[in-house]
């Protein structure tokens, strides 16, 4: 069934009709606007007298439950048309304060077609004191049937939002709450919108040294920090290391181009919205920072002539592109402006695009493991058989989207078929990954392109002498080092798994006189190699006492806390405290090592 | 001695002169312009009245010595005046072709001062059959004293060139030419000039597959080929453990920043040439894409309160620039417009400004001996004392020039003192690099800093609980990738060493029978682990002739071949080739291995 046929979907908005009915009780003068129920919750936004404070949710929250306790019939008045329901809305909403309370509901009863039946939605009951309580609203429903139902709600937040969306209007006042139809289900909510706060990668990434952001740099473009850049650097040597064996070559393109290659590409007009403003030199040539790196790759594949026997070729590499995104759109390293693909183009023919394809989605299962994003979907992509939007033809099409299903079939991938997901120019498979707290991610497309080989005019000389033309496919398996980063910190809430902490290991000395050991200590252990690199080792011999060090440590999920005292220096050993398990006692330098490699 | 009054800047002059002589007898109606020696050699620009072929140099220098065997003196001719000397000119220069043969020579007269003396050269003499030979030509001098002198000379190439180098005049015709005093000389120029010639990294970049250019990309905008990708990374990743051991911490910072970053950090004045144009946004931001990464490394410096127990801080970037060079200036990659520097930024505080600075110029040493670059010098350059451009309190310029030379000396570096080579915001030292040509390169600049932290109002809290200032060091020991990759192109002649070679190992199948073993030898040798990665590999199992496979493999310089036949995959052996020695004979798999490692 849909969202917007459910049992919830009316629960949640009766929710907002009672918040509304509350606010009117507590701040006379309070005007109402609109208040539907969305996916996650509801809303109303309303104009106040004086400005609300977050603080005073719980107050609003409390008068809720007792409005709702009364148990009030909610009941839907029909009336003729809408100077009936002017007269219903001047007389029974105003709550006695006169006709400019009415305002907004005057405006929106203005959109209803003349004629039109009109519909309210009115709860009213007396309380324990005898005294009655009634609202009315202009609504076209549909609710549940008694404000009892509405017991497991919860008020979230205050915004600002501008009547009718525009910035024109006076801007008012949103309060968002949720409900649901049980409290399990509504604890649960609630405990993943705490866990998801603490998780945000923007304050996670600050936090834990990954990333900042400066005013004098610019919106969306993200300074890594120390951490941030071993995280970037670990995860791009593991997956160049993967790529070297699987016949990736490394190539490294420029950060801009002249607008002739986007010209030749087309991108000066599919993605004329996202480019950065163009620099026009004294020589009158325009350069445009790199949006995308396919073009260069092409330029690289074009610079000789191929023949059947050096393909496939497969260009790697981690190149940062630029994209001019909203300002208002942009989110951290999640959508930031600038960000580096771990990116990938290869030229195949058309006898290799199945078994190429198949090594793609394998390298893209190895990554995803290797990160520890097991639970995913996979989408494929194709055509929509009733648009004409697609360019090439229909038998490379079905090719291509054969070789995608068969790939996903021969390795054991379960895959859905979304029709109309295609790029404009070919098939596409997609990963869907859910995170720790069960939010989807789309990450790691893998895409067939017939349009970029056909716009540059891309040739192999084939078995039979003649010119042919090759088929690209681009992928990404981590999107982009930003995005995956922000994925990462989120799912893990910054506890990276021990091969991806920037420092796996911390030593801590109890005193000052153990400083010495507990460096000799983390050198030995620099020497250690985990997952072909140098184990990452630091030692924390601030002038602080344990318990706050262990502490910031803790704060900081660096995997290992060696601490090490007299007595284990005495005994040639370290105290370990692992991340998640605690204090796990005094353990020798090579009971250590052991446990981290198995 | 200064070169200018050099004897062979005297012979270059008259050599230049002979030359013009040849040139009036072969080409009658040519125009002499100007002729001056030049660093190594000489040019004269002459309008021809048709264009002149590199072929006809030959002729012209033949010319030369039968002038030059004539044995005529060389002598300087006064006359009282402009209008004497132009009645010479007229009279005694044209060659009998009307006074329009003079025009340039007039328009050199009508620069000199009336009233002054003006002088003439002249050489005169009688051949074997009676004939009289002159020439004469309005010149400063001075020359040597007959023309028999000038024995070991060379024409070398034809360029164009507009008379008083102003494009709105007449494009001359420029002839190149060297002379020395003995034949040896003239000898060992000429061989370096070839082999510089062999080792121009323009073309063997492209040769040896390292990088390309394109017109639809830009001008000095390098795209890296695979081969060329490897060697920035082997390179990088050489360098960054080195910098890991050395208490460095990585940072990766934007493109591009807003135009703020450079007001502060005054390089919008400083560097205004070198900068791309603007990107001005419809949100009235304007980016400049990235000249330098310091400002970058100072936002994050002053990210957070820093105290001197955190300092020294070292930030390290593998940061990519953008630097407008005239198109015309534009070199390979040697001078390019987009290049990466092994960039890193030290906050140190004065006390430690001495011990950082030796950290950096070891580091220097090692990253220049592991190349194999020996072969250079040292020089320190300081403030002129007459000059008053430089910044900054006199007792720190003296501290700091302090801490440079006696870094110097505790590492045993000797050194050459530069007054006036300081940049104008601290002292600074340069290693000049002697390439195998013997041609010097200015790399590896270490440059103390005591204006960025002035401007940015950098600070640490000191042991005395108050801010103080810290101190910055730049340094980048490669300089950039692009340009040590240049140098290192010419001064290796594309023969890398081996470590860096970018494939280190070809194994050659005599026929198609042996391929599988091959391949099977190159997966085993790809997991040996050499200089901390592991070797890299390729087959050719092209179907050309292994004599073929061999030139080829040779003229790409990789350093080893292992051909594979039948009597090979019968013993178990290999024919190892070596690039230099050549054919080492058979050899077992582990005696190959013992050989790299040695």
């Amino acid at each position: 069934m849909k969202y917007e046929e459910s049992y919830l979907y009316k629960l949640r908005h009766s929710a907002a009709h009672l918040m509304a009915q509350a606010v009117t009780e507590l701040y006379p003068g309070a005007r109402l606007s609109i208040g539907p129920p969305i996916e996650n919750g509801f809303y109303y936004d309303i104009d106040f007298p004086s400005p609300v404070k977050e603080e005073e949710l719980e107050k609003i929250e409390q008068k809720m439950s007792e409005l709702a306790k009364l148990n009030q019939p909610i009941v839907c008045r029909a009336v003729a048309d809408k100077d009936a329901a002017k007269a219903v809305i001047l007389k029974e909403t105003t709550n006695g304060q006169g006709p400019e309370n009415a305002l907004y509901k005057l405006e929106l009863l203005d959109a209803i077609p003349p004629g039109d039946q009109v519909t309210f939605y009115e709860q009213r009951a007396k309380d324990g004191n005898g005294q009655e309580h009634v609202f009315i609203d202009l609504c076209r429903g549909p609710h549940v049937e008694n404000t009892g139902e509405i017991q497991h709600f919860k008020l979230l937040s205050i915004a600002g939002a501008y009547w009718r969306g525009d910035v024109r209007n006076k801007q008012l006042t949103r309060l968002y709450g949720t409900a649901f139809e049980s409290k399990e289900e509504l604890d649960a909510y609630l405990h993943n919108l705490e866990e998801a706060k603490k998780r945000d990668h923007r304050v996670l990434g600050r936090e834990l040294g990954l990333f900042m952001f400066s005013h004098r740099v610019g919106t969306g473009l993200a300074l890594w920090l120390p951490n941030g850049a071993i995280l970037r650097h670990v995860m791009t040597d593991f997956l160049q290391k993967e790529q070297v064996k699987r016949g990736y070559q490394p190539v490294v393109t420029p950060q801009l181009a002249s607008i002739r290659l986007y010209e030749k590409s087309g991108h000066i007009i599919t993605f004329k919205d996202k480019l950065f403003p163009f620099m026009e030199d004294e020589e009158k040539e325009t350069y445009i920072l790199k949006p995308m790196n396919c073009p260069f790759h092409i330029e690289i594949y074009q610079s000789q002539l191929r023949s059947y026997r050096d393909l496939p070729v497969r260009y790697a590499e981690f190149g940062t592109v630029h994209r001019y995104e909203q300002s208002g759109e942009v989110t951290g390293i999640l959508r930031a402006r600038g960000f580096t693909q771990d990116d990938a183009h290869l030229f195949v023919t058309p006898e290799q695009l199945q078994d190429e394809f198949i090594g793609v989605v394998e390298l893209t299962k190895v990554v995803l493991q290797k990160l520890g994003l097991n639970d995913y979907r996979v989408r494929v992509g194709t055509k929509d058989p009733a648009s004409d939007k697609y360019i090439g033809h229909d038998e490379n099409w079905q090719a291509a989207t054969r070789a995608i299903t068969q790939a996903c079939e021969s390795i054991g991938l379960e895959y859905e078929v979304s029709p109309g997901d295609a790029a404009f120019y070919g098939p596409k498979l997609d990963l869907i990954i859910k995170d720790a707290l069960g939010r989807d991610w789309q990450m790691g497309t893998v895409q067939v392109d017939y349009n970029l080989p056909e716009r540059f005019d891309l040739e192999y000389i084939g078995e039979d002498s003649k010119p042919h033309r090759p088929i690209m496919i681009h992928r990404a398996p981590f999107g982009s080092l930003e995005r995956m980063i922000g994925l990462l910190t989120e799912h893990y809430a910054g506890a990276f798994p021990f091969w991806l902490a920037p420092v796996q290991v911390v030593v801590l000395p109890i005193a000052d006189r153990h400083a010495e050991a507990a460096q000799e200590l983390a050198s030995r252990l620099r020497d250690v190699i985990h997952d072909s690199r140098n184990l990452r080792v630091e030692v924390d011999d601030r002038r602080e006492t344990l318990g706050k060090k262990i502490r910031e440590n803790q704060r900081l999920k660096v995997p290992y806390m060696l601490v090490l005292g007299d007595r284990d220096i005495e005994a040639g050993t370290m105290s370990v405290r692992d991340r998640e398990e605690g204090d796990l006692g005094p353990m020798s330098f090579e009971d250590f090592v052991k446990r981290l490699n198995v």
